[in-house]
């Protein structure tokens, strides 16, 4: 692990924590609801799963203590509410009574410890689900608005999809992009920057495993 | 400067050279003859155009001598052949008696120190131009292979564009990707993974000062 500049670029961030392949997809082709990530999308995820700070989160044992899962406990601790977007969610879209996995992923006791706040233009009530509230909020700007309001003063996460975080960056919701730059070549998929207009951007800090590079940015 | 990882990955190679930003871009929108790099563009490469061994590969005084110029100077120092393609060499296609840059962008004496490929479907003999002959081959195949031949024990650079850099990977002609990752956002342009098919690639080092990421990989 090798690490550049400051650790924390200013307080209470709005950031997008976010991993893609080199050639910037963050699912691959073909997502299906077996296949939520489409073709190679599961892999590049292959560097955070066996990590002990990841596994823990996640109510499983054992893992790795490394410095990549240093950087995920820190990204863990410092944020104090999430948005993300309903294809993150759920993978569905319409009315949510027909959506399969209209209460998530993640089963009855979500890991995430903080507020999520799921864009979508669909009106629902929020979902308690184990420690974990979804509120779900028509428009990005009003989601992170929540979101802040719910953080304190820890920052606000978005995780994505590419959908939400091109929102998020066309709007100048965001002051840091957080890229894990997985070592792969997907050749299709979901691009990160599909849609997202032209931004000043400035390198904030750098770190690397063989697994994955860590790029951060902050947003001007 | 951070480093991680190995500094050679194997003897030999044919390695990409190029930099792309954030979101993918090795040109912005709108490439012309007065901007051959489009919009934003040359943003790309101020990380480089101020170190002292880029100058003086260029005939110019001054410079500063970092750590990113001294990875500059060590490829310099390692490439035998340059292949390119036609778009790059004179951002003319068609008959190269139409080409208004039919001998280039470099002037009299090109910067380069050895020989340089040109990928074109126009035949043309050779073109002596100070220290460096361009030699024109049709498929980058067949330019990769001219230039393992004159590049002796050193290695061979692939410069780009994208076109020329998609084809040689998809064809499975590359070792090595060294992709210079600049701050920027460019929102639009040329694509350095456009049309890039899946591939398995491996992270062989990292280097960053606060101006670029430099990102090394073995292509499998």
């Amino acid at each position: 692990m090798i690490s550049h500049g400051c650790d924390r670029l200013q307080d209470m961030q709005t950031f997008l924590n976010i991993t893609m392949s080199l050639d910037g997809f963050v699912a691959g082709p073909n997502q299906t609801l077996e296949q939520p990530l489409g073709e190679g999308g599961e892999d590049l995820h292959e560097w955070i799963v066996g990590l002990e700070s990841w596994r823990r989160q996640h109510g499983l044992e054992g893992g790795e203590a490394t410095s990549d899962g240093e950087l995920v406990r820190e990204t863990q601790e410092r944020t104090g509410a999430f948005v993300m977007g309903r294809r993150m969610f759920s993978s569905g879209e319409g009315p949510w009574e027909d959506d399969p996995k209209a209460n998530g992923w993640w089963g009855d006791d979500p890991p995430f410890g903080a507020p999520v706040f799921v864009v979508t233009h669909h009106p629902r009530a929020p979902l308690e689900l184990g420690t974990t509230t979804f509120t779900f909020v028509d428009g990005v700007e009003d989601a992170i608005r929540q979101a802040r309001e719910a953080a304190g003063d820890r920052d606000v996460q978005v995780s994505g999809g590419a959908s939400v975080a091109q929102q998020a960056l066309n709007a100048g919701l965001l002051d840091e992009l957080d890229i894990h730059v997985a070592p792969r070549l997907l050749g299709g998929g979901v691009r990160l920057f599909e849609e997202a207009g032209p931004r000043a951007i400035e390198l904030g800090r750098v770190m690397a495993s063989p697994r994955v590079t860590h790029l951060v940015y902050a947003v001007r």
